[in-house]
């Protein structure tokens, strides 16, 4: 009894800093959303004063008692345990480095992403050069403070997706570069050819907004317990499971951009509103991980968004909606939704090609951290690889190695999440065709609630209750693999190139 | 120069609370735009804690000696001087009270809101009888802790309308009620006929939404410190005077509505977003009380906005924009956004009738907060005022008694600052008019900056350094008198009804 009392004063404890981050959560929001040009300064004040009552909250004396105490403690449940293990993790990963070295190093990463910022609208590496130089050396010398097995670079990607090393990311992604670029060869060299030309036709953005709206409700996104609205990039947020909010972005030149997003972002929407309301507020009360999280989005927007059997049913209801479309096909819109184009930007890549994007950053990264290479060596080597694995090169550092923003403040280890996102999505579904052996028959008739109500008891139920590797593990009875992907890229492509 | 760092210190302390109370504010804001339906109880439970938090920055020892340091130091400036009153206010007003009844009545306060809406859903005071009483009781008993000079009712007026007293409003609010009631009785007699037909014909909101944004930027709301939204119920909030944001509610079929509150709500708005940089932060950066910011707008909403002269410079507009008013003249457009018509709703009153609503609630809450009526008497006593001064009377107490949720949680003394709102608006008018002695002509041309700056000059930039009363005297040179107001309405009745 003493220790369900104590582990409930824990979680009022938690419970606070809930609420803090619910309330930042909710001013980053606006900011991207609503708030007036102006109000950005006074904004910036008060997230910064929030986030360091947040900060204290989660590095005080109190806070490592509570660790102590339960790590001492034999019989906690995988809730209680995973709980204090969350803890202890963000306890540690500040209180580990000395204070002023991350006072400076907060410094350094706020005026790196100015620079990176003019650097990209100059096109001029040499901008940013300096403070990626400064943020490189900081993570290197954290590393040391935190320590690291293995590999060095495993101790950013423990932050990102808990349980993944180089090591198996060597593996699997090496399996996955291969398929990719020997899928991409054949598309390369087969005859048939896909028009995308109907997309670029003009879409009002209220006929878009509509129609996306329909769709979501029909796969499962709830609007009593969240809502979309429109921001210069889409993403996801939310308040708790009663509070999710979504954005998209409508061009009305180009179809397919705010449908695919939204489908994708209702899929982190989903997974949040799935949550159950006994993690609330302890902190696990979000996705297992990242890659977990961008498992879910994918899923919604590319193996069922992007399948033939989801355009079997919702077609029709794009011919009655979007006259645009008068005189194509299901099975041209298909091909047309799931062309393949080698990019240079990774945010408009198409589904096959993605992955490489990630690869290329995983792999500079690594070499990175282990300071086998510089920075300033960053754009001949971004340029080389791109050459290499997609047979595109970058006419500037602008559509280059500036293209992303994830490096300016040092977040080495976040990239390989999305890619992981693929391979565990397509993990999923070969449990779930295992599952519902009609799995398509009924994304055919319209029937998506058997799909969600799948990832709500394998995945979303379980909050971050359990570390990515574990919870592969459980649902699908293997480790994460490769295959499962390579095999659905292969299946689905050879289909629609004809090879 | 210790002073100074001093006062530094404590605006530091201060900071924290404003960024905490405008976290809060974003969470009401949204909770009241766009908040989904069922994340209502996160939210609350959110914003429980958040205001927690502020109450105790608010009550802290630390606070505590900041206000004595200050208050035992003689050469303070005016904004050092108002910044510690200001919290001196706020400290006394609950730490006079003794914890437990403190916290026993946020219980019953809270508690009293749920049974009022019961009550006024099913027009059934005896629903919300007894926790109006129990309210009562508190708010009589905290006048006990809190004491006070004169009547009773002082003190709870002190916390809306610092330095207003029964004996002034008994002045001020007696003289009114008589000529209101005499030109009200003119104007039944009157045999000029108003028509409001036409505002109930078809106004899609878009068209409403486009006319009033473009009317709001004309007179001088700024939207890039702030924007408009829609809500059930108008109402401004800011976090800061660069995030100001303002709401109003369409209807369809009644254009004036949308249009008024519009006007009204872009009054308060301004003022915040005159509110100069540096009293940013100091808790001073808001109106000087609730009556000014009345006062400003409905300045904008009926001094200005119902005017003939606005309408001369903005009907061709109307005419251009909304075709729903062909045939109809200026005259009879002027006539009709000033009919008079007693009713018993005070938020659906016209300008005229509208103080009338006011002095009934202040009748009745002076009465009851001295024990010389009892909650029982209630609807009895506001029938019988509603019929004595306005002719007309409720069927039912939900258009009645019940009507405003004020009384709910104990906001006894907030209700008078809404007529005092008149009252200094149509003086500030009376100074306005002597600085600048073309005012309506310039009106007439759509020259709005002059009254803009004149406001922000005399009213806004000092937002709650000086009270009421002082800023008052400053401005017009004149203590607060209803002469102003009542030579307004007189002046405007008597050429519209012609007597």
């Amino acid at each position: 009894m003493e220790l369900v009392e104590k582990f409930q004063e824990f979680k009022d404890y938690l419970r606070k800093i809930d609420y803090l981050s619910n309330a930042l959560a909710l001013a980053e929001w606006d900011m991207r959303v609503y708030m007036p040009k102006r109000g950005i300064e006074a904004r910036s004040d008060m997230v910064t004063y929030i986030s360091g009552e947040v900060y204290k909250l989660q590095t005080s004396d109190r806070m490592r008692e509570y660790i102590e105490y339960f790590e001492g403690v034999s019989d906690l449940d995988d809730v209680m345990k995973a709980a204090v293990k969350n803890c202890r993790k963000i306890y540690d990963q500040t209180k580990k480095i000395p204070e002023d070295r991350y006072r400076e190093f907060i410094k350094v990463a706020s005026r790196s992403g100015t620079a990176w910022e003019e650097a990209k609208e100059k096109a001029d590496f040499s901008i940013f050069q300096p403070y990626l130089e400064k943020v490189t050396e900081f993570k290197r010398e954290f590393i040391g403070y935190w320590g690291y097995e293995g590999d060095r670079y495993n101790t950013l990607l423990d932050f990102f997706e808990p349980g993944i090393t180089v090591e198996k990311l060597d593996e699997v992604f090496g399996q996955l570069k291969k398929a990719i670029v020997e899928i991409l060869g054949k598309i390369q060299n087969s005859r048939v050819e896909v028009s995308t030309a109907v997309f670029s036709k003009y879409f009002p953005k209220q006929q878009q907004a509509e129609f996306n709206t329909m769709l979501l409700k029909k796969v499962g996104y709830d609007f009593e317990t969240g809502r979309m609205d429109e921001s210069v990039h889409p993403f996801t947020t939310d308040f708790g499971n009663k509070d999710v909010r979504i954005t998209t972005h409508y061009y009305e030149n180009e179809f397919r951009s705010a449908l695919f997003s939204c489908l994708h972002e209702g899929g982190h929407g989903i997974y949040e509103q799935d949550i159950p309301d006994d993690l609330e507020g302890t902190l696990l009360d979000g996705g297992a991980s990242m890659g977990i999280h961008e498992s879910q989005s994918r899923f919604y927007e590319n193996i069922i968004g992007r399948s033939l059997s989801f355009w079997k049913y919702f077609y029709p209801e794009i011919k009655r909606n979007f006259k645009q479309f008068d005189g194509l096909s299901l099975e041209d819109f298909y091909k047309g939704i799931n062309r393949v184009e080698p990019s240079l930007v990774r945010i408009e890549a198409d589904e096959l090609t993605y992955s490489l994007h990630i690869i290329i950053r995983y792999e500079i990264e690594k070499e990175l951290i282990n300071g086998r290479v510089e920075v300033k060596d960053l754009p001949k080597l971004w340029n080389a690889k791109y050459k290499e694995y997609l047979g595109v090169e970058p006419s500037n550092d602008a559509e280059g190695v500036l293209q992303d923003v994830h490096w300016s403040d040092g977040s080495f280890g976040y990239f390989p999440s999305y890619a992981l996102g693929n391979l565990y999505g397509a993990q999923f579904l070969g449990r779930m065709n295992k599952d519902i052996p009609d799995l398509f028959e009924r994304v055919e008739k319209g029937d998506f609630e058997v799909i969600h109500k799948w990832l709500r008891d394998n995945i979303h139920r379980h909050g971050a209750v359990y570390e990515p590797s574990e919870l592969i593990k459980t649902v699908t009875g293997e480790e994460l693999k490769a295959d499962y992907f390579i095999k659905y890229l292969y299946d689905k492509y050879s289909k629609i190139y004809e090879f």
